[in-house]
């Protein structure tokens, strides 16, 4: 893997962290960084440190040793952000939805964009005679997606691909030489009813076969897997055979390795769960029943949960990825957040990308607000339900951290911690008519508020710098 | 007034606009743009036309005779955005507002910063020894306010100012000069029991008197009010003296001047009207006895009406300025636009800053096409509240021209309107990292799909340049 770690790395400056969900920390100091397997980490943190040489002496240290990275002064180093369920193939379609819900939008926008991606079947050849080469056309798409998200300062994302074993592998490939942490699933469905033709597995066997050639292709990518490594994808339940289900399941066991699926984000989706699988006792039965729930599954949506249900996910420690942007554009319903955080479970939020419109993580942190509030005056205006900018900006970074099984080694300035960071910029007001980014501060504001502010309307012109495990990855120009 | 228009315009390339809620028109053709009252109007317009040559036998003229602008290949004029509710004041304000709703986001945040941007009071003496001049700051703040607008395409505004004489003629006049079409309120508010000490008319006669002088000013400014007029602005029946309502109805009749103000946006808000007015059958009802109710009110928020409150607003041909960001973020509920269409009022979008976090009116496009689809989530699921894109686009564009009285001269490419246009560039995608704009265009999306990216996923970046009354305003560095 390429990293850039023949020096130490020292970060100075402000940096600003929400390690709880009521707590905002704002910290100034200094930060080094070294190699840890390849993988740059916080080695030691000073936070009474206020200039390099300082640090240095702190850090027991000369400035050969590192190289040097001051935060501006309006700024701050920020944890990166944690996408947790995001469908690379479906960036062409970001904002492309129409009046649809889930089950019609899947049919008309989904499946065959998915498909175009490929390199064999019908949609490939139809697609090879609009004058594209399959893998070409996911090329482009997949560099795209990695960069814009890189860009918007997520620097760990939780990837659904396609069903198309190669096109899978380009996407791990890809994001491993970018060098954003990923975790990639070949997308596993073969129900012969509910999947269409040119877009389907033929049977549970080549399920079983594809998943596997896809996660032994990315493994060899990563061995260790610190950067880039597989995760078990069934779609979502209506579109698997409960004989693959139970073999994926079967699979994630045997190589531990990690889970990701839908759950429960459309009313018309319960239902033809029910329809499907009428030996199971719900939507969340049908994955326990397959051994797909555990401390290492990340579950989507979780919109329409009995209490029954929330039992189970919370016995089983799977995680859940609130995606607040796709359930409000799609019309799917208010995920409980605050009842399922009161639960234990842990939560972190996911894009969506293309249920979701925008790759932004900032836009999904927004979104937990304001669906937040829609949730609190739909239940009488109570409070309880509100989530707020602290912690929807944790539920970014640290839930996210606990949902990919990387609690304790992302989202914060902690010695031992990766550096997987960005570097927020926020431009002062001034009487020219054109800022350089989208939020002004006047100068008079609290840091807490500068943080909101950015939170309301900052976009990737703030992201200044993004770092994954000690990496520059990405540079605004 | 300053405009550019020694010569004609002639405008070529792609336009569209939504002329109905289901009408996404799309044209290509030259559109020629002459003064009339100074003000550049579409003089013909020509949609077989598809370059300079043929536009110009099309209208009979040399090219001696116009200035030409080209749309981008990748790109297209648009009406601007009509904002027919925003807070100029607050602007620094936007994204703060922490877990508030709406009085005691009003005692917390907004009262003491209106307040600080006044030229006497406490406030005002508290600003200056902070090193502030209140009218320095005013200036500051408002310029900013208007060069953010007009950037995210926003050619007319309807502006809630302070309570403030010179700084609200302040406001005036830097619309006026900038060549933003602009209505500004000098708000009223003299309830002595909810309205704070520090900022606060002191009698009915003060209110009038004010209200008058502001009038006056801005009158002086603009006598025709083709760009800049004012408009009668009670902040809302909670903050004003019943008498002072009355009399702001008597002076908006006596000039047939514009009215706005908000109602029913919060329930604790139609509680406290309630209890102020006891004498009154509802909120509508306070508006209504003060004649404040005309078909140059505009309402903003109306989202806890009765059915009889709707009825007395459609006999009164009032209008209403939904706005969705602002009602999201303040947990304020959800505005039933579709039964308000439905009963045949007429519905625009207003950004309600900073109740409403963004001066962008595509995010309130975004955003209305959101809460509609929770609302019919909320009513099991029924598709008939779903606002799409072009209907929001519908309602800030040509909904916005009804409820400000400008129905018919702004919001399409029609003879006889208006040149208060928007020119949008999309992005084609590359295989560079950094694409200049937010939206990526792979090249086979359709111009209605190219509409649905920039909608969802456009900014201010994409805001290529924009004319109000013929007059260049803003054009992207």
């Amino acid at each position: 893997m390429a990293t850039t770690s023949v020096k130490k790395q020292l970060f100075l400056g402000r940096f600003i962290s929400a390690p709880g969900p009521n707590d905002l920390l704002i910290q100034e100091g200094a930060v080094l960084v070294s190699s840890t397997n390849g993988q740059g980490t916080i080695e030691k943190t000073s936070w009474t440190t206020q200039n390099l040489r300082d640090a240095l002496t702190a850090f027991a240290i000369t400035d050969q040793d590192v190289a040097v990275f001051q935060a501006p002064p309006d700024g701050f180093f920020f944890p990166g952000f944690i996408d947790t369920h995001i469908h690379a193939p479906q960036y062409p379609n970001a904002g492309i939805f129409g009046k649809s819900t889930l089950l019609d939008w899947l049919t008309t926008y989904t499946f065959p964009l998915e498909a175009s991606l490929g390199d064999a079947g019908p949609a490939a050849e139809s697609t090879k005679s609009q004058g594209f080469e399959p893998l070409a056309r996911a090329k482009t798409v997949y560099t795209k997606v990695i960069a814009r998200t890189l860009s918007h300062g997520t620097t760990t994302a939780s990837y659904f691909a396609t069903i198309s074993v190669p096109a899978t592998n380009l996407l791990a490939q890809l994001a491993h030489t970018k060098g954003q942490r990923a975790y990639i699933g070949r997308v596993c469905m073969d129900h012969p009813d509910t999947c269409p033709d040119f877009y389907c597995d033929e049977t549970p066997d080549q399920t079983i076969e594809n998943a596997t050639a896809s996660i032994e292709y990315i493994q060899s990518l990563d061995p260790k897997g610190d950067l880039v490594a597989p995760i078990v994808t069934p779609r979502f339940a209506p579109s698997c055979q409960a004989e693959s289900l139970a073999r994926l399941g079967d699979l994630a066991h045997k190589h531990n390795l990690r889970i990701q699926t839908h759950i429960a984000e459309n009313l018309n989706e319960v239902e033809l769960v029910k329809a499907l699988f009428p030996e199971r006792t719900s939507y969340t039965d049908v994955y326990d029943h397959a051994s797909l729930l555990t401390p290492r599954t990340i579950l989507a949506h979780a919109i329409h949960l009995s209490d029954t249900e929330i039992a189970t996910i919370r016995t089983q420690q799977s995680k859940i990825s609130h995606c607040p942007a796709s359930n409000s554009a799609l019309g799917s319903g208010f995920c409980p957040v605050r009842k399922l955080l009161d639960e234990g479970i842990d939560v972190s939020l996911g894009t969506d990308v293309s249920g979701g419109y925008s790759v932004s993580m900032l836009d999904s942190v927004r979104q937990a607000c304001l669906v937040s509030r829609q949730l609190g005056y739909v239940n009488g205006g109570d409070k309880k339900w509100n989530i707020g900018v602290v912690e929807a900006l944790w539920l970014g970074t640290v839930g996210g951290a606990k949902c990919v099984g990387m609690e304790g080694r992302l989202g914060g300035f902690v010695e031992g911690m990766l550096w997987d960071v960005q570097e927020v910029g926020l431009s002062a007001v001034s009487n020219e008519v054109d800022g350089e980014g989208p939020v002004d501060i006047f100068g008079w504001e609290t840091w807490e508020e500068r943080v909101d502010k950015w939170v309301w309307n900052g976009d990737d012109r703030n992201v200044q710098r993004v770092w994954v495990g000690g990496r520059l990855v990405h540079e605004r120009k």
